[in-house]
Order: C-alpha cells, then sequence, then structure tokens
C-alpha cells in the first residue's frame, strides 16, 4: 500500500489522479490533499477519503472549506506553509506535486529532505530550482518521477539505462493551435483562440503556453534536469497527433518511443506504481485508427519562445527564472486582451535582456530573482501596451 | 572483448556482422566463421580475421576454400557437424546464429549447453524447436538476443521488465510488395515482382515470405518463444514505412516502441552489445523527413499465411515444424514458376491439414516432422501443379 498527498488536488492533475486512486484503493491510499480556492470541491474529496491532513491556499478559503460542514481533520496551514505540512507528512510516502505555478517549491524540498517519492506535474519547481531540487534528491536517494506525459514518456524509454546510453532526448510537441499560421495571423490571434487546444483539454496557462511553444521550452528545461543531458541533446519535433509522447535516442541509433492515449491518468498511474505497472481501465490505444503521424521541425522564427528557453537553459544561473516569471506575466496580459499573441515572447525577451544572471545558490535567490522578474515584466508590458 | 563464433558468414546477416566487428575491434573478437558454399568469400574473411576454427557445407565447398590459398586453420567438418562445431568452439562466448533454413538447430543447442550466448537471427531454430532451445536456454542461464529486427525492437521495449507485464506485442509488418494487390492481382503476380521488396534488401526466400506475409507468421511464433507471451498476446500491424520496428503494449496501456534506420548492424550491435550500448557509426533517424507513418490491420483473408501461423502456434506441437516446412517447399515451387502466388498459403494449409500433430519432445522427432512434411509438400505441389 502506497500512502500518497496530493498538491493541487481540485486541479485537472489532482482530479485524475483520485480517479488512479480510486481504480487501485488496494494499492493507494490518499492520506493528505492541499487544493487552492475550490473549498466545495475539496470537501466533496474530503468526504470520500480519511484523510491525516488537509491545507488550502487562503484562511478565507479554509473557512468556506468548513462552512461546507466537512468533519474534523487537521489543516496543515494555507499558502506555502500547507503546501509544506501536507507534503511533510510522516503518513506520507509519495507526494504528487499538481499544484500550479511557483508555490509548491518548499514543499517538494521539503518532501525530498524527508525521503519522500515525488511525482512531480508541476513544471516551475524544476524551470526555477532544478539544481537545487535534482541535488536534494540525489543526496537522499528520492526518486523523481515525472508526471508531465513528455518526461514520463522518456523516463519509460530510459528506464533505468545510464545516460551515458543517451544521443538525445526528443520531445514532441502538438504544435498547439497556431502551428500552421503565418507571422500575420499570429498578430491577430485572440486569446479565445489560443485558448482551444487541439488534442489536449488542460488549464489556461499551460494552453496557451502550448499556443505559443513556451510550454515546450519549459519542457526542455525540465528534461535537462531530470535526465541529466545538456541542451544540445534534447530535440523538439512537431507531432500533431500527439500519439508519440515522446522519444529518446541511444548512442547506437536506436530510437524509443513511448505512445498511448492521451489520458493524463496514464502517466500519474505509472507515477505510483513505478517500478511496477498495474493494470489500467483505460482503453487501449489503437494505431490502425490513429491516422498517419506526422513529425515537423519546429519554427522557432514564428514561435521563438522555445529558442527563447533554450537561451535560459544554456546561459543558465537565474535566466530560466526570469524566463518562467516572464512568461507568466506575459500570459496573463495576452489573456486580459492587452497585447498581441506574438508580444508574449517579446515581452520575455526584454525581460531576460533586462536580467543580471545569477548562481542560484538557494530558494531565497530564486524568490527574489522570481519577484523581481515579475515586477519588471510588468513595467515592460505597459510600456509595450502602450504601442498595440 | 567478447569473442564471437559467426553462423552464415558469407550471409547477408554475417557480412553486416562483420562490419559491426570492423567497427569495433577494440570491443568485438572473431574466432570462428561457417559458411555455406561461398569458399572466395570466406577465404577473403578468413584473410581478415585470425580464426580459431571454420566450417563450410559441403567438403567441395571446403576443397574450393582451400584451393583459394587461405592458410593453416582448423576446420570443423561440414553440415550440421561443421557448425555444431563452430558454435562449440572453446573460445567463443557469443554465438551469433545467422545462417538460414534449419540446419543451425543442433549448434545452437550445442552452443547454449556450453553456456555460450546466442545472437539468434535465424527464424527456424525457435519455430521447430522453441521449446526445446528456450527451455534449455533457461536451464542454462543462457540468454538468446533476438537480431531480427522485429524482435530486437521488442527486446528493447521490454528491457528486462517481466512478462506479466505485458498486455501486447505488436509486431509491424511492411506490408510486403502486394499490399493493396486484391485476391485477383495475386493470381497473376510473378516470382520477380515479388522479389521486390519495398524497405529491406533481404534473401530470395525470406523477401517471398514478406511478401505472403508468412514472414511475419513465422515471427509471431518466435516471439511466443522469446518473450513468452500467448498467440493471443501478439498482434501484427501493417506499417509500409518501416521506421517503427515493433512495439510492446504494457498492462497500463502504455506503449513502447523501437525505431530506427533500416540497416541490420543496428539489431546486430545490439545484440553484441547489450546489456551495454555503443556509440554506432550510422546515420541517426530523422523523423521530420521520414514522411507520415501509417499503420493498419493485416489482410488475412488475401493473405492467408499470417492466419496458418496463428493456427500452428495455437494447435502447437509438431505443427509449426509442418508449416515452416511446407512454406520452404511451396516458395520454392513459387520461385521455379510452377505455382500461382495465391497457392502458396493453400499447398501450405493442405500439408497442415494432413499432419497429425505430436509433442515435440527431441530434436529426433524434430527433423523426422521436417522431412515427412517437406516430402509431403513436394507430393501436394505436384498436384496443385497440374492444375495451375
Amino acid at each position: 500500500m502506497k500512502r500518497i498527498a496530493i498538491l493541487g488536488s481540485t486541479g485537472s492533475i489532482g482530479q485524475s489522479a483520485l480517479a488512479v486512486v480510486d481504480a487501485h484503493r488496494d494499492r493507494l491510499r490518499v492520506v493528505g490533499l492541499a487544493a487552492g480556492e475550490n473549498a466545495e470541491l475539496l470537501a466533496e474529496q474530503m468526504a470520500r477519503y480519511r484523510l491525516a491532513i488537509a491545507a488550502m491556499a487562503t484562511g478565507e478559503a479554509i473557512d468556506r472549506l468548513m462552512g461546507t460542514g466537512v468533519g474534523a481533520v487537521t489543516i496543515g496551514g494555507t499558502g506555502r506553509d500547507g503546501l509544506v505540512a501536507v507534503a511533510s507528512h510522516p503518513d506520507a510516502d509519495v507526494v504528487l506535486c499538481a499544484s500550479s505555478g511557483t508555490e509548491a517549491l518548499e514543499a517538494v524540498l521539503a518532501a525530498i529532505e524527508l525521503g519522500k517519492t515525488i511525482a512531480l506535474a508541476n513544471k516551475e519547481v524544476l524551470v526555477m530550482a532544478g539544481g537545487i531540487v535534482t541535488e536534494a534528491a540525489a543526496r537522499r536517494g528520492v526518486a523523481i518521477l515525472p508526471v508531465d506525459s513528455e518526461h514520463n514518456a522518456i523516463h519509460q524509454c530510459v528506464h533505468g539505462r545510464p545516460a551515458g546510453d543517451l544521443r538525445r532526448l526528443i520531445l514532441t510537441a502538438s504544435g498547439g493551435p497556431f502551428r500552421g499560421r503565418s507571422a500575420g495571423e499570429l498578430e491577430a490571434v485572440s486569446a479565445e483562440a489560443a485558448l482551444q487546444h487541439p488534442t489536449w483539454r488542460m488549464g489556461r496557462k499551460i494552453t496557451i503556453d502550448s499556443a505559443t511553444l513556451m510550454n515546450k521550452g519549459l519542457e526542455v528545461i525540465e528534461a535537462h534536469w531530470l535526465f541529466g543531458v545538456g541542451a544540445d541533446q534534447i530535440a523538439v519535433v512537431i507531432h500533431p497527433q500527439s500519439v508519440v509522447h515522446s522519444m529518446v535516442e541511444f548512442t547506437d541509433g536506436s530510437i524509443l518511443a513511448q505512445l498511448g492515449v492521451t489520458d493524463m491518468r496514464l502517466p500519474i498511474q505509472y507515477a505510483c506504481s513505478y517500478p511496477e505497472r498495474w493494470e489500467a481501465a483505460l482503453p487501449s490505444l489503437d494505431l490502425t485508427r490513429a491516422g498517419k503521424l506526422e513529425f515537423h521541425s519546429p519554427d522557432t522564427g514564428r514561435f521563438p519562445c522555445l529558442a527563447l528557453a533554450y537561451r535560459a537553459l544554456r546561459e543558465g544561473g537565474t535566466l530560466p527564472v526570469v524566463l518562467n516569471a516572464a512568461n507568466e506575466v506575459a500570459v496573463e496580459v495576452f489573456l486580459e486582451g492587452r497585447l498581441a499573441f506574438p508580444a508574449i515572447p517579446r515581452l520575455i525577451e526584454m525581460t531576460m535582456n533586462a536580467h543580471a544572471s545569477q548562481r542560484v545558490s538557494t530558494l531565497a535567490v530564486v524568490r527574489a530573482v522570481d519577484e523581481w522578474a515579475h515586477h519588471q515584466a510588468r513595467e515592460l508590458a505597459r510600456e509595450l501596451e502602450l504601442t498595440f
């Protein structure tokens, strides 16, 4: 029996994770849940599982949770402290980090220090503090199992082979809804159009990140930390069908690819069951009905976010923190209709250019740079907005 | 340094294997070679490697070999005895069985009994005596590493995971040159047309087997023995591009696929280097230039050989021996222009129907049934020929 704590239980990944738990009640037990603001859904979840601990983002959310008549439960706190409390609870063997944004950084590190297995569905943890997190995990002998479908695919392909056997990781990207658009057409795309992802149903922020290819850029940085390979060993191919979730090329030229239906329960279950595999109630992928599979090179001219992410990885230090923070601001401003779609990479690049990169020595450095970059990007956004 | 003996060194696989040895002279050393009738090429090979032992199919071939002025070498003998002598030589750690047909059966078993690793590029060994061979390998703790690109792909995907983790093996098939032909068109195809394989360059027998899909049928039987799964767990999909060499579906629904250039040096090197991977001088597969990848269900109505192979596997015993022997005769008679293409499966089925299957208890049983089936198929071929 594995005992699991979920950070971000009311989000899309969190709900899929609970579906995996429900399908394997003999193997998985939920002991802790942390949610953001959705008190009603967390109350429902608490009625289904006997928790040892729960947490929410704010005191106001906890008040609403208590108002639902939910029974007695230890409340770990709010904000980052609440996430740390749930992730650190002694009953948890595995911590699934499925909260969005940067809030869970301290919680993941706390869980690692306590020797808990990390199932990681959050990009920011590694993009912002990959060196600190992977160093701690290596020192404590803790596994970081990626839940993101691409890294999960690579984890399945690598399957314990030494890093020296890897020639290249090949991340697949659907290409997003604007794959075939010209640069001129991209000037005019609306937030509504950008929110229509062709193959995956996801949150708003990650859907825009898919449309700009920044999602893939952040994944390139994550892949570097998860699999110990350099920027030159990580390639991206556009694969509109999203049937191949990613690939690994070995030193002998052989490529292994992982394929499957586009359902997050698959990578979540893999991370929960690893190193075992469990039966899943999902339909099998029928390749004879999947249509033709295509692979193209990404166009970093029209989608510069990918190139910016490579630059951040290559230059290193705190530059990926700035990339991520500036992107958060750019997406927010775009969704408010205050900036054109192609201004997203422009704003990120301007923010990166304004930054003097430093070594990521502590989480405090990460937090400070993150704050600076948000502020800087907001200032720059106001300037760009005036010309929009 | 691994020391390797090659059965079938002058054939296509044998020559590719020597190219792999040449690319890794610091890791591989050739100690024994067995060839069929091509004395001139064997003499050239013997000039390049310092062998401990050599063998050829016939005394007449050995006379020609000696006539080429080749230096002193221990000749292991002719026919099956020669193959056994080369495979059993104490200097060999790995025996690559790349001879075609059934001759190498005793040699492979002898090598297994001596604890040598088997790199297997021959289908008949497992189709005819899979039970005996895999039982002996398990008893001696000997690895059988498949060189056939499909089984090699599956071996890479499985990578030591337990058989209980496997839901299905998915063998890919190019579909051969007649993939889109109607039943009527198939009546009229010539031996010359059948010898034009779309993606792989191979010998005559295996090229016809690709056109009838019997090649895939024999691979289904091999896969059963290599990976310990039943007929219902082995699927075949037509994949005309031959980019995906085969796949494994795990119990959780996840699929791993192996992809690569169509060059036999890749699986040969994998088998020689396993469990390591070595750098290869081959070009990488560029998926963005590979075109669209298609997957279709095979049409066993137009290509009944595949269904016959499944039947032989399900009914078991000596029926696969009969399938293989009748196919050898049918291909031979077809290549002589004495039978129409669709008569190949007809002849095989008639021979199978005439057989009373028995348990494969010893190699003597296999040899006797093989002989009976050849004789029976030749008799039946003459009857079919009269109606052609």
